[in-house]
């Protein structure tokens, strides 16, 4: 029976504003959130399920949000019928949301397809509101945002239960969490997924998360034996390469489909895989999962260089040697087109100009040409004009059987994961470690203004530090008080040095400098703030 | 015939998310929207139509949008049926938005009372994409935007033409244009107002405008009598004192009504007006307002105090005026204090802790006080304990006369208003010419990058000045491609300083500097531009 089957589209990392101010490649999310959606009403699906990400900004930008909700209206709402039904308490699946109940429910919207996300990592709840960019479509009835889970320390995932004719589905979502903290949590068997009390066995288990699959480091992912052997399949977001036909885990013995993203944010192998996004088909307990190429995906094409491999081309000590890579390297690059151009002549609604990356390893004695002037040479044939060649050099002191088995992936991600994102933290310590005495921080922690400050950068959260340091004059307004310290410099800075020395290890636990005057205090200490993230800028940019 | 009156709630300025961080006033904006829809609601109007500033910022943050749409979701969305049209092309009437028509006949939408609004001054549209907050919830479908003009040239408005009945309204509205701007194009006679070509006589005609009313410089506002005389009623926003009972225009013989502001955003005597929205009956073309007084506004007491006219209470010489002084202020404080809760009696809506303003001139050789501490004994009766106290002295050199007719509103007003305004361009010239040399800027003149910093810190638009920068790049590369200069730095400045010479006094058009190689030059005058917002915060702060 065909009212049986429930037709799922399946997508994930959207990444919509991503690049948005880039004259080439600014609309890319857009139009390919437009593709998506238009898959969805041609095969007439059931509903879409998004894995996170569908913003790259925590705060979008206004006219990111625009556009969504644009698309959103335009083809999820209209007079197609919903034939499956919600049989798990909605209140308790989108508790988060002013409007408790799946949209499509709502008498005063006309929805034709219901939109279910969890939240990514991009666009996760921060704040003292404790919202996420999806809270604002969700409230506008656009999005159905659930999976949202407000414990630190456990995870309790209620399904969305729902219903078409026979077939039955239990929808579980886990909206990104920092993994080194859901890890503990899984190590703990603090995440626990309920079961529908009924007919257990008659569901199909449906997990939609969106977290680290791959290994970076030893805490900082998911494994995947981490999850319930109930489960019939994963969806992964938050990985962009993509692994879309369903992979079976002979562990626990359920399958994992990871769709990927739709637009390609590093320029690395995983994105140049073709990019699909997925219609699953439910039946009872059967699967089927089609994928669906993406048409409107700029094209990217990857190639690694390893110029040791070779030495019969370029010997290192000829003087002309790097002026032969560079017409070597070229050549590459143009082959990357044409294999580009042919591929888009069977795909119209293709962006005409595609990402190229050449990857140059120049171990042994070789040196890089410049490579502003090689860009030069495809500034208008590619999308990423200023970044093309990118020059890597292996560690020279490893035994040279090593070396050939370079791990580009692993130096780039290095390269720029690490330094990019530690760096922030970084440089708060090194800018306190050099900062002129009057500069120095008094009542907060090193540590709580990293944190503070890096959530100002990374997420736009821009009362981190402010909120940071009233809680921080709280507590030591609230210590004194009950120690019954009197409000004179010399005795709170005797207390606070005490506390400091009884809770050294804790952090945000040192309290040290004037409480009274307030606002003498706090104008003091926003100006620091506001000189370290003026420091970051200047070294960031 | 009752179905022939229609029934519109008329507010403005109600400047959500003012403050929202406030620990107090944090929720004001929020609870005063919602009593003003409730208001709507229970008066079964037609429809709401709002005079601008409905967000405090240009972009309003996550909570701000969130609780508006949450708002708007509640009382303007259900089954009440509407029953006026629309007559005029609504693709003019809201050409700007993705689905330009109202939003009470969009079949997907069930809504029950349009919300018909202007963008302000606060919540104009700005940047690349041309967005406002505004439009943001009309994408959405929950507001309907129009009085939008795209030309900075002329205003040509399209009215909304409704009809209920035998009564029809033409509705004119003209969103927030800078003063002097909209001042010149009434000038030069570039302001037309559309008259409905049927009938002309038999339609009421509103207006709605978001500019200054009062005169603040030359051409700084808006005169009423520029306004076109066959106008009924005029809504004016903008203005922040309530003065909603219809005022007469004797010249030109329409109304004019100016609800006000539902939020006290300055302590000036203006904001001490008890704020009220208006009910607007209209039949045929006559016309009724009813003021509704809004009872969750936090109340707002103001005093002056003349030092200078208790000469019997005060000498100047004595040794302890200053504490007879400051205990006189008290009982001040005290007195409003105590009507304040009196008159809070009758209204249990209304906030616990009012706002509080004692202004003392303390002209003729009279000390202030410490303000922390007089402060500090109302700081938990009261609102805004940091500033109940004002010290205002009026220059000493004027003769005896003019200073009895102090005028304590241009003293501020200057103080805060022009200081607050002018400052960010002032501080961008000062910084040029203390700068460095090399951090000094060579492409781009100060005064285009005083504008676009005080875009960038006013209106939060973070490319404003990657734009500028880019603009300008783009035109000397224009130009010297025109005048076919060879990319030799030398030729360049050459070429640029004849260039300078010749176009001396247009703003944004000396060019010097080096365009070749593109990428050192931006990234070096993005650094020269990210110091100076740099060295403005940490000014500001």
């Amino acid at each position: 029976m065909r009212t049986d089957t429930l037709k799922i589209l399946i997508a994930t990392d959207i990444h919509l504003g991503y690049l948005e101010k880039d004259a080439i490649r600014g609309n890319d999310t857009y139009v390919t959130f437009d593709e998506i959606l238009k898959h969805a009403k041609q095969n007439d699906v059931d509903f879409i399920l998004l894995g996170g990400d569908l913003f790259h900004d925590n705060k979008p930008s206004r006219k990111s949000l625009h556009n969504c909700i644009e698309l959103l209206r335009k083809y999820c709402m209209g007079d197609k019928p919903i034939t499956f039904e919600i049989l798990s308490d909605q209140a308790v699946n989108f508790s988060t949301s002013k409007f408790p109940w799946v949209n499509y429910q709502d008498e005063n919207l006309n929805i034709s397809i219901p939109v279910f996300s969890v939240h990514g990592n991009h666009d996760d709840p921060t704040g003292a509101d404790g919202l996420c960019a999806l809270d604002v479509l969700s409230c506008a009835g656009l999005v159905n945002h659930f999976g949202r889970s407000r414990s630190v320390e456990k995870v309790e995932v209620s399904p969305v239960l729902l219903q078409k004719g026979s077939t039955r589905i239990a929808m579980y979502g886990i909206g990104s969490i920092p993994d080194e903290r859901l890890y503990r949590m899984f190590l703990n068997n603090q995440v626990t997924m309920l079961r529908p009390r009924e007919d257990e066995s008659s569901w199909f288990n449906l997990l939609v998360v969106h977290q680290n699959r791959s290994k970076h480091g030893a805490t900082n992912y998911i494994p995947e034996q981490f999850l319930d052997d109930f489960l019939d399949l994963v969806v992964w977001g938050h990985e962009h390469e993509c692994r879309i036909d369903p992979e079976r885990n002979e562990q626990r013995l359920f399958y994992i489909t990871q769709p990927g993203s739709s637009v390609v944010t590093s320029l690395s192998p995983g994105e140049a895989v073709k990019k699909h996004i997925g219609l699953l088909r439910v039946k009872g307990r059967k699967m089927n999962l089609e994928k669906i190429p993406l048409q409107t995906v700029r094209q990217f094409f990857i190639q690694d260089v390893v110029l040791r491999d070779h030495l019969n081309l370029f010997n290192p000590d000829h003087p002309k040697v790097t002026q032969k890579i560079e017409a070597f390297c070229q050549e590459k690059v143009e082959e990357m087109l044409d294999e580009a151009e042919r591929d888009r002549l069977g795909n119209p609604q293709m962006p005409e100009k595609p990402l190229i990356r050449l990857r140059v390893d120049y171990t042994g004695g070789f040196e890089a040409f410049n490579v502003m002037r090689f860009n030069q040479k495809f500034v208008d044939r590619l999308a990423n004009p200023k970044d093309v060649v990118h020059f890597v050099r292996h560690r020279e002191c490893k035994d040279a059987k090593d070396e050939e088995n370079i791990n580009f992936d692993e130096l780039l991600s290095r390269a720029s994961a690490e330094v990019m994102q530690l760096r922030v933290e970084d440089l708060v310590k090194q800018y306190f470690a050099t900062a002129e005495k009057n500069m120095q921080l008094s009542l907060l922690t090193e540590q709580g203004m990293g944190k503070a400050v890096q959530e100002f950068v990374d997420k736009e959260e821009r009362d981190a530090i402010e909120e940071l340091i009233n809680y921080q004059l709280e507590k030591t307004q609230h210590h004194l008080k009950e120690r019954r310290v009197e409000a004179v410099e010399e005795k709170i800075d005797e207390e606070v040095k005490r506390e400091r020395e009884r809770e050294r290890d804790y952090e945000m636990q040192c309290i040290v400098g004037t409480v009274y005057p307030c606002s003498r205090f706090l104008s003091y200490t926003s100006q620091s703030a506001q000189t370290i993230v003026v420091s970051l800028i200047l070294e960031i940019i």
